[in-house]
Order: C-alpha cells, then structure tokens, then sequence
C-alpha cells in the first residue's frame, strides 16, 4: 500500500485528489493507496483540505511531507516556481514523483530534476493528462500499425481563451518568472500530444508573440503593466519521422474553452480529435465503398482501453477527472511494475525543448533544429 | 459522518463507489461518509469489491448489512426484482435509501414502498442520474423562468442499440419478471427527464411494441425463445401544462448508444440536447440581431452550478460518474438538511405511472390517462 | 424542343425558372426546352417575369397559357385553391402537368385531378423536390437492397418555425379555405420521404393540434382572429411492411428553419438525416471493426448520382435550386422517356390520403387506417 | 443586352454556362444577356456544348470568339496556360473579361495582364468564387465594422484529397509548366479569402514541400516519374493590419473535400467557417450572459444579402453553383455601374504575390516580405 503525499491544494491538488481516490476503483491491479498528507503554505486550509479529500494528515510544511516515512508518493501541484526545490527533495528522499507541467520554467533546471530523476531509479510522471483519453491511444496504435498509411501532416492547436480580454489584469500566469507564457502553459500539451501520436519534431520555425501588450496591474485598475510573456504561438513544425506539421498555442482564442486537438493525416486515411468532444475520433479511411466512405465518429466505448473500467456500456461519457484518474492508475501501476507509463520527466523535458526551439526560433526569425 | 452499505458489486454498483468517493471532495458542505460495507451473494466477490472500492467490511448477507448498526445508507443496485424487499428492510431500519431505478417490476409493490417511505420520514432518492446534468438544470430553470415563452412542444427520446442483434441471446433483461422490457428501461429515464423539465405528463396514446419477437436461447444457440418484453416505445403525451410532445424508447436502435435527449420548443426560443455530447446544451432565442441570431452551443463551465466544483474552467467536460457524484453529493447533502433533492420515490413512482398508462394505451389502442 | 408555360411568378415560379434554365445543361439527354410563356394574374408582373426569367412571352391569362399551341407542359405554382381548375384545363388541352404541392386542399378534388391525369396518359409531377436529392436516393437503394436489414423504425420530422411567434398576423397560410394547416404544407413533405423510403404507411394515430389559437388580423392590429387551422401534428404510423414509426409536422419549431429530417432504422444498421445539412447523410453499419464502428458522415459527391451533373468534385455542395433542378430534369426526361420520375398525381395523392387519415384520427381519438 | 462569349467546355465551363443562365432571373438589376457563342478546340464538342448550355452558336476558334462583334464579354475556363494570350487578345478586342484563377503560370505574366486591363478600363474579374458567399459578405462586414475587436489571429485551411493516393498517376496539374501545385491551386482561394476578410499579407514564412515525390506515369503504369510540384503549403502569414496567422494549402489531405476554411478571432469575438458547410457560419462574441453564451450557429437566409436572391426562406441553402451566379451577377452589373465588384485581375495578381513570397521563403527558409 502507497501512501500519497500531496503538495497543493487548488484546482490541480483536487484533481489529483479526485484521481487517487478512484485509482484503485477503475484499477484493480494497482497497488492499493492511502491518502497520508496534504500540504498547503496556510495549515487551515490544509486541514479543511485534508477534512474534504481524505487525508489522514494535513501539513503546512511540504519539506516534513517530502520527508515523511508514511509518504511513498509525492504529488506536487504548485506554481512552477516552486516544483525544482520540490522534485528535487522527494527524489532526494527516495519519494516517486508526480509533478505537474511544466516541470520548471527553466530548461537548465529542468534538465538537473531529470537526471536527479534518472539516476535514482524512481518513477516519475508530469501531468499531461488529455493523452490519458482511450481514443488517443487507439489513434496512437492506429499511427503505429500503419494503418492510416506514410503519415504526410499534422496540425496540432490548443487554444483557450482566459486571456482574451484586454482588461483582464495581470496576474501570475503572465509573469515571466515562471517562464514564457502560453507556448508552456498550453503549447506543451499540444507539442506533448503531437510527440505522443508521432514521435520526436526535430525542427521548428516560429512566430512567438505578444498581441495584448499591457494589461491593468489589477481588475479596474487604471494603471497598466507590460505584458512580457507570448499570448499565442504559431508554429511550423518537421517532425524526425519526415512528416511536417503546424502547432498553434493561443490563450487569447476568444470563445474557445477547450480547443485542443488535431488534424493528423496519412495516405491512406486521417484522424481529427478535439477536446472539446473528448469522447469522439473522427476516422476517415481510404478506400472500400465509394457510395458510403466518409469520416466514421468513434465513440468513445470498453472496445478503447480503459474506459471499461469506468462504465461497461459505450455512450455514457468519459470527463477530465476521469483522465486524471487513468493518469494517476498508470503512475501507481508504474510503480508497482517498474514499466514507466509516462509521460516522465524526460518527456517533459524533449517537450520543454521544443517550446524553447520555438521561442528561439522566433527571436532569430530562422528555422531551429531540437536538439 | 454517515455510514454507507452498498448492496451490489456490478457495474452500478461500481459507479456508486466511485460517486460516494468522490462526494466529498467534490461538495465540501454535506456530511462526511464512511463507506462501511458492501454487499455481494458471493462473499468472495464481496471481499473483493471491498478492497478495490474501499469498503470497510463486506458481507453476502443483505439482511445484516441492512440492520448493521454503523450503516446510516443504504444504496440498492441490485436487479430490479429484489428491490421491493430490500427498500423495506431498509426502511424499516431506518435507514435512508437510495435505489436504482425502477423501483420495482410492479407498480403496486413501488407504491407500497412510496408509502413505507413518506410513513418513514427517511430520505430517498432513485438512480435517475442524468438529470443531475448542471447543464439541465439551466434548462430547467430557463423553461420556469419563461425565457422560452410558452412551452409549445417536446420531443423526447432514450435510444440505444444494446439490444438491436436479433441473434443476441435471450437475458434477465427480457425477461418479463423484470417487468416490462425498454419502456421501464429507457422509457423511464426520458419520461423523467421530460416531468423534471416539464411537470407532469397527463395523458398518453401509445404503441409499445416487441419487434425482435424471439431470441436464441444462449449465444450461438439454434434453439429460440419468444422475447415477452416490448423493444420500442413511441408515445404521444400531453402534459399537464397544455403541450403536447412525443416519447420514444428504443433499444434496438441500431447505432445509437446513449440518444438520451429532447428537442423543446417554447414560443420565443428552443432547447436541444442529447447525452452522447452532456457537456453542451443548444439554445435558441427568437429576436435580437436577424444577421447573427441562430442557436447558441453552450458549453459547461463553472456558471453552471454544481460543474465548478469538478473543474474552475470551462470545457474541462464532464463525465457520465461525474454526474453520479453530483447525485450522490446531493443525496448525502440532503439527509442533512432534510430538503429531497430529488427524484425520490414518489417521482420514481410517478414516471411508472406514465409507463403504465403507455402500456395500457397499447393494448387497448387508446388515450389513456395518467391518474 | 417543349414549349414551357409557367403559371406564377412567386417563389415557387422563380424556383421553376431557374429549374428549367438549368436542366439541359445538367442533364444532356433529356429533351431541350424553351420557356414560351408565362402567366400572372398582374400583366405587368407577368411581363417583367418574363424579361426576368427569360421567358418568349407573358399573359394575364392562365387560361390562354395553357391552351396556347406554343406550351406542352404546364407548370404550376399558384395558391392551392387554383389547381384543381388549372390542372383540369391543362390535361384537357393535352398538356404534361408540374403541379406544386398539395394537389388540392381536398381530397376528392385532388381524386378528380389524379383520374383525369391517368385517363389522359399524360405525364404528371408534384414537387415534392426534397427527395430529389441524390444522397436520399442512396438510402432508399439502401433500404430496397436490404443493407440495413429489415427496418425497425422511423422518426420522421418536418420542423420549421415561421409561424412561431403569436404576434404574427392572420395570413392566406392558415386560412382554412387553402386545406389543413402544417400537416398538409410541411406534413406532406415528410410523409412523402417517408413513403420514398419505405412505402406506404397502413395506418395512424395522430395529435393535430392548433397551439396559437388566434393571431392579430394585421400587423400590429390590437384586433385578433381565430386560427382554424393546425399548427403541430404528432403521428404514430405503422407502415405496410410492418414497421412503426412517428412523423411530426410543426411551423411553430422556434429556431428551426428547415428541420426536414429523420432517422431511419435497420437491424443492420441505420441512416440519419437532414434537410439542414442536405449534403450529408449519416449511415451506421453494424458489425465490422468493433475500435473503429461509428456513424459514417457520407458527403454527397459524383459518385451519388446525380450529383455530377452539378459538379465534377465531391464536396462543392448541392443547394435547394438543384433539387429543383434535377425535378425538373426528371420531369422533363419522363416526358420523353415515358418512364414517370414520380412523384407523379396518384403519389401526391396517397400522401393526401395519410394527411386525411390522421386530421381523422386525431378527431376521434382512435386508430384510423389509410385506405 | 450583353453578349457572352465562353471559351471552353469542361467542368467551369458548365459552371459559367450555369450561372449566366441564372443571373439575370437571381438579380432582375443588372443587364440581360446573351448566350453568344461557346468555344472549344474540338468543334464537335463546342457544338455539343453550345446546344446542351442554350448558346446561339459555337466555333473551335477562340480567336473568333474574342474578336465577334457581338460578343461583349469573354469568359475564359481553359488551362491556366493559355490564360495571358486569351486575356490580352480579348482586352484587345475590348472585350470585359472574366478568367479563371490563376491569372497565369507567371507573375511576370499576370502583371502584364493586370496593365493591359487597367489601361484598357474594361471590367476584369477572377474566379474566386467561394467568397461570394453571403455568410462571408456577413463576416467581412463585422469585421470591418469592429464587431470583434482588434483582431488577432487567423487560422486559414484550403485542405482537399484529390491527390492523396500516391498511385493516382502524372496529370496536366502537377506539371510544373502549369506553374506551382496547390499553393496556386488550392491557396490562391484561401489566401483571397484572408485578404477579402483581413486585408493585406505583408510577410510569410512558409514550407512549401513535395511529400509524393514520383507518381505513375499513367494509371497502373508501372514506370513512375519525379513530381516537380508542391502538394501542401504551410505558411506563417503577417498581415499589415497587424495580426499573425497561419494557411495552410493541402491537396494530399486524405478524407477532405472540400476543407476551405478558417478561424478568424478577435478580441471581442471570432468566426468560425468552413465551405464544407457553406450555409453555416459560426460566431461567438464576447459578454452577455454567461449562463448561455457560446457559438452561435448562424444559417444563411434572406437577411444576408443576396441569399434572398435565390430562397425566400431560411435553411433552404445555397450550393456551389449559386455562389458561382452571384460572382457572374456581380460581374454583369459591375459592367452596367462602372463600379467592379472584384476580385479583378489586380487582387488575382496580389493574392499571387503572396503565392510567390511563400515558395520564395520555403526555398530561402527565411521570412519573405510581400511586396
């Protein structure tokens, strides 16, 4: 039995919360978990926290968690700042690490936790979660068996809107000590999507940029701050397999909520996926009866791996905690087996390359080889 | 902190697990919950589903989980025949019941046990779980409100196809000491979501109707049985209210796997809605900008109470155990304030009344009434 | 070369302008056309339709129209109240006859019309131009080859919504005098797709029902009218070979602008459609690839014929002058040929005779068979 | 009354045939015209043609065509290679000209054709027809009118299929005498749609690539032979008004038919459109209600203008052929008003610059001003 210490309280700490409390319910083969600690900088909330998900414990310190002899399993959850001091101590205590993405603003320093990582021997996994969807797996296995033929484009976006608005103020997410703004926040998952399906990109010119160039220092105020991360990212992309491809990161995509998906073609057939219905895949495959081809809508059903875990009749919907929790089974799972689920650190890190190629890229205005 | 007895380890049984997990986390103002016992006829798989869903205790002994002393709730998800016996036991232990829907084959025994139930005190609620859909609650209120005008017409249906293979073999779910077959099945579900949007239904002209009219005895047996239990339901009802609208339940409809929604129309605007995509909710508004008006896609987010307490943004989509959590969370929320949530057994008992109405407008080729 | 003499300068007039402009250039084979003349009871009107539409000559006169030596064939697009004279007068001068839809606002004229169509060998056409379409043709070849297995149901719609609002004022549209109110305008069309695909519908139980009881006499006239004629009409119908099925026919659909639609199922699999999306068909086929099964989103191409008469490309879309097109094209080479596209008098009056049967059923509450 | 001279008789042949056939009867303003004469190199099939499209007379001398007295206007659908020496002789002759896109293999040879139009002062005008279309006129008008805020990306996709098969053999269109493959072929319409909806492209950066790198010489053949054209284009555009976006041109786009689209978004609002839904324009705005904003679905009816033109109804749609009569009525009352309704020869020679800066880039791999 893992006991899971939990570093974070907000959005992502619940979530987290959500998944390992379903693990071993969707799971069975995984070892059983126990809920031991949760921290938060302020111990009321931490302990209104540990009252709400069930942990036996609540901390104000994540260095007495990181340490506790009970906590086999540390989930790390806060802003990216803070993850390097983190990661780097629970390794250093022989913890497993779960952290969110990205796993440090800087590349320098995420490349030191990977290979405090690697050479511990722990399981590590960083929190891209919407590559947890069965129908993705199914489009990764159907890419890799051929079946859609020499894959000849791509076209990956993750665009959101929670910045659209001028006079939305500054905030955290746009300060650039914790990195470049949505080419991390958002065009990781899609650069982590597009590896998922494709393998390794080994090329990108880009155009990373800021279109909302000041923002009120606070909601109605009158004064106004630079803005000094990138609000949306356009990238053209070769990946190492031939194909080439566009990538967009777009946090300013007024009206959309959740627009991250692709278009991925090949000569024999190609797939189109959004998030927005993450329950669907569309399937175009050449040949066969000219009356009646046309793009097939999977639905999401046991058939796709592992969603019978979580309902035994096709139809009735996966959501985003579900994602999460096939995330946190796979991690646990992983434990258990020694067989990494990924994406870990390393993945993180080939991902966060490719933002920085990107970002790079733009700056000189030439194409920029990932190394 | 109430203590929880589940009695049944199958697939519903499964859902209920995961939802009292997660109630909690998800609604931080209802009452705590310890899931005490769960309840299987094979004790092994009782021991086993203890385990994985986090059970204290198990038992294949109903009786005893129903009279256990640390048991405050007892869910029922068990096939629908043993229902009867079980909800009384449970009442008459005073505890607070949920049950899977229906309540029970015989509409005589769901009223007694209606009656056992409002003589109790006891809060009960019924597995009616999509409604829980924040999404319908907004339609919900649209419609009382007048935003629509005045309702003009329904066209509700629950279709899917589990059944649409006349060479699947015959089942417990055509067995008609189950009660009747798709019309309590499906039927009851889209008969409910039509009463919690429309108030009641009263008066029915139906034909229910058994297409498959038999079935191999086993799979890939040559020997057949003759199928007792109608396959589709196609209903004209007039509600309460003065609209008129159609029902249908379907469970040969080959294709579909979860067709559970509605088209309403009301004087000044429209909703539609289908649960193969429960994350959005089309909408119409007559007048305003003739260039620009058409029927918005809304799309769930956290200004639709309860989603925000499954995720802070938008488009995140939720899931088919998501809304059984929010069923679960506001069952546990509503022993502790003694306000039903709802649907409890009286409004399960209602909707049977209208599939027994539709029943006997079959086979007498009438209207007929809803007493 | 036909000599084409078009009575009515409306809608519907342009409408078979445009058709037969375009049919030679569609449809090569078919004989050539000259529009010779056409006719409004406004001469002015009449002679700037003529100069508009490209026709030789214009009268005032229907009656010279259609005994002028120059026409054979006589297309007509006034009010319903004209036909049964118009059409008479046409078959008796020995001219082919293209009569808008309905035949008659009665059924025993709309007898006499079909018998003097058939007593004179003439060739006769109704417009019904929606189940012109070439992908609606695929699905009835579908059905009749048995691809979808026996059919288990249908779910016919006709929705639109310009009768919606209760402020819009008292019209020649719902003067009892023209025939029923939507089941005959819009129930027609969808009765007549109905019995396209799977032939004649044996009997009804129906709801036809006036929503809007009254309307102001004029734009925004305080003073108000009763509205005898029906608004909704909700129909459960068995068809002759066997299966059952419900149509709706409804001009008060707020939102919908041409909801012309249904879903058509097999035990082998199933087709939906709609009118709002002309060119697409969806078509499920059970069986085959259980990770890959779903709804096929067939686009109309050259392979749907005749769909290539149009275009060379699939996807460049077919619009609503098309179909009216490729009507006229039919009509036309029916002429020729001797071979009736349909629907030709005696079709437009069996789809009469299920609108009767269910104004009847609805008034007596009961069953009624069509005849 | 104008006389129409058309040369050629393929596919757009037929689609000019079709719309100056319809002009008139769709706008009753411009002037009347007639059917002159049809060219074709083989004199059987402009005679053929000239009976099937209701042309007086036909001739295999496109010269004659040009220089008849009484032909007023010429219209040019033959490969793109003949185009400057048509163009010049009809400008010559004093004819107003319609061409299909492109202008010509060369720019050298468009901008000569541009300055024999200009100083000629007849009419020009380009097929592009797609942007006919009244749901674009709708948009371009919003944003025009500021209704979306600043703008601040573009997403731009002309994606089709038609050469995805690496077997489908060696064509006139991929021979590079007829100029760059489907970045002129395919991009040219939807880099003139960014223009008409977004105005000038300033900068690219592009890959311009051959992914099917040798082809059968002829069907089935077994000899292959070198593609020396482009078959997607990918390009990172800036436009002078500000804003970046991508376009994408795509002939091997497996599935697609017809994926001529974009995402256009604003901070205030964005529009969502693709031709393969022609009648549908999806837009979404910023503020309201948040209980119920969201995409709105707009369908084309009469309140955008010129659909009426056509239906005077709603949800009747549009079809490519009548986006081909609005661009010939525009065409034929920019004749009668002076004013052009373009696209003319100059906005064809502009769009081509931009076709020109992209292959540019892609060679240089470097961005590339437009000028």
């Amino acid at each position: 039995m893992l006991g899971i210490g939990l570093i974070g309280t907000g959005f992502m700490g619940k979530a987290h919360a959500f998944a390992y409390r379903a693990a071993l319910a969707a799971f069975p083969d995984i070892p059983a978990s126990r809920l031991e600690i949760i921290a938060d900088v302020d111990d009321v909330i931490a302990a209104k926290a540990a009252h709400q998900y069930g942990f036996a414990r609540s901390t104000s310190s994540w260095q007495s968690l990181v340490r506790d002899p009970a906590v086999d399993v540390v989930s790390i959850t806060t802003p990216n700042t803070f993850h390097r001091e983190m990661v780097l101590a629970a390794i250093a205590a022989g913890k497993h690490v779960h952290c969110e993405k990205p796993l440090s603003p800087s590349l320098a320093d995420s490349k030191v936790m990977v290979e405090a990582a690697e050479r511990s021997g722990l399981v590590t996994q960083v929190g891209f979660n919407y590559i947890k969807n069965p129908l993705l797996k199914l489009a990764r296995d159907m890419v890799s068996a051929g079946e859609l033929g020499d894959i000849t484009g791509f076209r990956g976006i993750h665009a959101e809107d929670y910045m659209h608005d001028p006079e939305s103020p500054y905030s955290w997410r746009i300060d650039p000590v914790g990195g470049p703004g949505v080419i991390a926040d958002l065009g990781s998952h899609i650069i982590g999507m597009a590896r998922f399906l494709l393998g390794p990109i080994s090329e990108v010119s880009a155009d990373v940029r800021t279109v909302i160039k000041s923002r009120p220092v606070a909601k109605d105020a009158k004064d106004r701050k630079d803005v000094l991360v990138d609000d949306v990212a356009r990238i053209l992309v070769n990946f190492s397999r031939g194909c080439g491809g566009t990538i967009e990161a777009n946090w300013i995509a007024t009206g959309r909520k959740m627009q991250l998906g692709f278009e991925l073609t090949g000569e024999k057939g190609s797939l189109v996926f959004t998030q927005e219905r993450l329950n669907e895949l569309l399937l175009y495959k050449a040949g066969g009866d000219v009356r009646t081809s046309g793009y097939v809508r999977i639905e999401a059903g046991p058939q796709h791996v592992p969603y019978g875990q979580f309902c035994v009749a096709g139809g009735h919907q996966l959501g985003f905690n579900d994602l999460k929790t096939i995330e946190m089974g796979e991690f646990l799972g992983a434990i258990a087996t020694g067989n990494p689920s990924g994406p870990d650190f390393r993945e993180a890190y080939e991902i966060q390359k490719v933002v920085e190629a990107a970002i790079a890229s733009s700056k000189t205005r030439q194409w920029v080889q990932v190394k």
